[in-house]
């Protein structure tokens, strides 16, 4: 299996990207296209004292920045290390492509290089989050902030089918995001969105998951719009953010604090782990032709060693074959709802 | 100055609710106007051994619960504690209005009994929140899902006045919860909202604050449509009560980590007493002629009790009279946002 890595992408890039990718190719035993400037490349392998002979490496000498309009993906940096790696893949060159760089731009790319599964309205960034009890997914993430209802229903589908091939969760429960579990809860929007998945039979639909509880771990698959999902993600990351930041402060205050620290350094171990959202690896992209994840732009090795694992897992559970296998029927002039 | 209490509304009423009355009123000499079923409220004042003989009582013998639709408070159960209430407070019958009941029947009687202020479009739900710096006030918490970019100013004025006036902050920073800091970020509505905030010259408008910042306190005010805010509200509660359950079991596990509990008792206390949304009272409703504070519903007699100290701070610094005062002039025919 050949992983298409994309050198440039995320904070970290190259030496993250690189460390993470080899620690990957060594422990999955996946084979590495690297994508990007292959002097760079080499040179920073060089420095860093990697081992990359393994590998093979794409030249391409521009990259995606964090300011570049996510369209600059298909014309304006068609040479960048996203636009090649997008179109290796859609080529065949490669099984899946991991990328740490702008999500705007890898969802426009994807969309348009690698393409969406037919039947698909829209592709959907899915994150695998962390709750009290077992992890849960969250999509759409914020590939969408203007949704249809059916894209909702095809969301909780392909979320339904990626726990259950993944994370070996048997029949998903699928909630949407909510204001409350009452159907009549929300924007007209949100209500229209219940109707239609409780209509829609590929899927456990258990109802309005109360937003409150999501972090408690209500249901296996979140559906929301992509503006809704990534207000959840973002208060998710930026709550536990600021929480954590307080706790480790108040752990290292002093002599007295640090022995605190000390006595419940097993617990606080555990439970980091359980929080850890880097352990699930990155947002695949779902709805696409083949397999594109995302890794959080600030991934570390370690995060960025997960996001390939992750891709290595959708090659191998045809996590693109079972959605294609599983979209419900396409009806050719549903109307249009308002 | 004579506070109107819903001695009905909420999960702990009326016993939680009358300890917190009767505690503002020994710590702020604020009087009383009870209102509910006035035997349970002297019979449980008995078996409480509460002295009640300085309060007013004003019978009501109904109790609007969370099952009932918000429209019950304005005929089904006219004779509730909560409609009861609103009217004394639009008849001048007392100063302010607090109550633990249902959020939706406030804003709805607080809508039609004590009425909107002259001008203003829709009445909000205002919570002050903890943040990692100063507390944050975040407008509108659920009042309104559908808003128009209108609404979206009028709560930042109001909730700029607010936060000068109770909580003396000079020239408040108002924040717009989106997605991202760049002003194309977002739904076409938000987009619509950024425009409208930008060219509103009562308020200081910082532009977007990215949802993932709002817990480490970007900006005074966080304005958002009622759907969105409380999306935002519920997460942050969600979240902090997820971990902080957590960080309790941890902390509870054995005698060493009983320890470490007390080792860092001091700094815990202090972090917790800064995230404890109780000392900020209830979410004010603002834009009626009257204050109206909405309890959190699970008030236990304490946050009751700041609740009456918020309201009686409203009162004492005529927020709502600033409100009137500070509102841009009323565009008469002003062309309806699409």
């Amino acid at each position: 299996m050949k992983i298409i890595v994309d050198a440039f992408g995320g904070d970290h890039a190259p030496d993250e990207i690189l460390a993470g990718s080899l620690a990957a190719a060594k422990a999955y035993g996946v084979q590495l296209l690297l994508v990007g400037d292959e002097e760079a490349i080499k040179a920073r392998a060089a420095a860093l004292n990697m081992d990359i002979s393994g590998c093979e490496i794409a030249h391409a000498p521009s990259v995606i920045t964090m300011e570049d309009e996510p369209k600059a993906v298909l014309k304006q940096k068609h040479d960048s290390s996203m636009t090649v790696g997008l179109t290796l893949l859609a080529d065949g060159k490669g099984d899946a492509f991991v990328s740490a760089g702008s999500t705007g731009a890898l969802v426009m790319g994807g969309t348009f290089i690698v393409k969406r599964i037919k039947g698909i309205k829209r592709c959907a960034i899915a994150s695998v989050l962390p709750s009290d009890k077992t992890p849960f997914m969250l999509i759409d993430c914020g590939a969408n902030v203007v949704c249809e209802p059916q894209f909702l229903c095809q969301f909780a589908v392909m979320g339904s089918i990626y726990m259950n091939r993944i994370l070996d969760v048997a029949s998903p429960r699928v909630g949407l995001a909510n204001i409350g579990v009452e159907e009549t809860k929300g924007t007209p929007f949100v209500r229209d969105c219940y109707d239609a998945l409780r209509q829609e039979k590929a899927i456990h639909f258990i109802g309005n998951a109360e937003v409150r509880d999501i972090p408690a771990g209500v249901c296996d698959v979140v559906v929301a719009d992509g503006f809704t999902g990534n207000v959840i993600l973002k208060m998710y990351e930026g709550v536990a953010g600021m929480l954590n930041k307080n706790i480790k402060a108040l752990f290292k205050k002093n002599a007295l604090t640090m022995l605190g620290a000390l006595c419940v350094k097993g617990g606080l171990d555990e439970f980091r782990k359980k929080m850890d959202y880097k352990q699930y690896g990155g947002a695949p992209l779902l709805g696409l032709q083949a397999p594109v994840i995302k890794a959080h732009g600030s991934s570390d090795a370690r995060a960025f060693q997960h996001a390939i694992r992750q891709a290595k897992e959708c090659v191998e559970k045809s996590v693109v074959d079972e959605i294609i296998r599983n979209l419900p029927p396409i009806e050719p002039a549903a109307p249009k709802e308002s």
